[in-house]
Parts: structure tokens; C-alpha cells; sequence
């Protein structure tokens, strides 16, 4: 398993529209545009800075998959995502090393894209997302 | 002011040897070694990942600039730092933006580099560092 740069950081926010003036305009980032993910209760925003991007994700409702984030910690810094060339090669890796994933198998992220989570207390608190693929 | 790359990732751990299992082992990052800052209580190592870097950050004593947060939320993820050209332009226009900067004036980071940080409370609950030059 080879990891080749930072794919995303996942920064949890109320309003993606209200975000925009500092990641847009004050740091300049070039965005990307807006896409809805309802299946996930998500809205998703993403700005590029070199080789990586900031993933601005806005809960659709209050069912989403950030709510509890965001009621428990407010806005914040989410999550970690690695990009590695071979995602099942990464899953037997984590296990095999003592950091657990939160799915038996990969599931399948943002354009075609297939993704890994490890669960923050086997990782000292940090939520990594392992990406195979391009989005 | 023009932002090139996500300059590292701050992570506040308890133990970095206890991390290098986690950061250089299983994810495979290039490690660059543990230094000492005494005068900010902490110890620090770098690792790199495509054109970024995974900063780790553990405590020297009680009194270091990460004690209250490894208290108050425990590990994990503590700062972005952003790569700019010109850090008194990038101070500027923060003040302008409205994202307070915890300093008047940038202030001496590793290798010879000047930094910023601004307050999470202006930026979305993300503490963001501001890096002018190379380490």
C-alpha cells in the first residue's frame, strides 16, 4: 500500500454559504462548487489547494452523517483523507496493525471513488479516511 | 497574498513514539525526525506526505501550548497551516476579512520561517496558521 499525498481535510461547518468568504475569498482557494449528497444528509463543498482540497461538509438535516459531530464538538476539523493506490490492500493493512475500520469492506465515496474510515480511538483521535481513485 | 499548498497538519498526540506505529509504520509516511522546542514546551516530528506534512505535537511539561487542549478534548486534530508568499499581506487581510489574528505582528516558527495563527472563533471553529517561507 502506497499513500501519495493528502487527498482531503473534512471541516464540518453550519452553512457552507457562510464559509465561503474566508476559504474562497480571504484564502483564496479555487472552488469547486456545491453538490448535495442526500443519502448521506450531506452538503458538500470542495476547494482545491495544490495537491489537496478542503471538504466543507453541511448537514442537510438533522439525521445527517455529521449532526452528532456538530452538536457534541460545534464546527470543527472532521477528518484526515489519504489517497492510496490499493484500498483493499489499506483495509487488511489497518487491521492487521490494531486500527479498526468502521466497515468490513470499502464503500463507495464521491465519484466513483472507494473509501475506508478508521475509528478515532484507534487512531489517537483522529477520524482517517483512506481514497482509492480519483474524484 | 496567494496560497500554494497546505503547508502541514498540527495533530496534538500524548506520546509521538507512541504514534510512529500509526503515522510512519501503517500509513508509510517519510519520517524527518523529532525536535525539541523548550521555550513552547512541546517536542515535535514532521512527517511528510506528498507536498505536506503531518506535524505531531506532544507536551514537554504541564505548562506547553498544548495542555489545555489535550485536556479539555484530547488528541487529536489541532491546526491547519497554510503556505502564503507574503505573510504581513496575509495579516492584513485578515484584519480586514474580520479573522482575528492571535498576534500583531507574524512571529518566528520553525526554520527560520514567519507564522500567524487566527483565532477558531473567527474561522469556524479551525485554528489556521499562516507560514511565510520554507522549513
Amino acid at each position: 500500500m502506497k499513500i501519495d499525498r493528502i487527498d482531503h481535510i473534512g471541516i464540518v461547518v453550519r452553512s457552507i454559504d457562510e464559509k465561503l468568504p474566508l476559504y474562497r475569498d480571504f484564502l483564496g482557494l479555487e472552488f469547486g462548487g456545491i453538490e448535495e449528497l442526500p443519502e448521506r444528509g450531506l452538503k458538500v463543498a470542495f476547494l482545491k489547494v495544490g495537491t489537496t482540497r478542503i471538504e466543507l461538509l453541511e448537514p442537510l438535516n438533522e439525521k445527517s452523517q455529521i449532526s452528532k459531530f456538530l452538536e457534541k464538538k460545534g464546527e470543527g476539523i472532521h477528518h484526515i483523507a489519504y489517497h492510496v493506490d490499493n484500498i483493499n490492500e489499506a483495509l487488511e493493512k489497518a487491521k492487521n496493525g490494531g486500527f479498526k475500520p468502521l466497515s468490513d469492506e470499502p464503500q463507495p465515496g464521491a465519484g466513483g471513488t472507494k473509501v475506508i474510515f478508521l475509528h478515532p480511538k484507534t487512531t489517537g483521535g483522529v477520524l482517517i479516511e483512506m481514497v482509492e481513485g480519483q474524484h
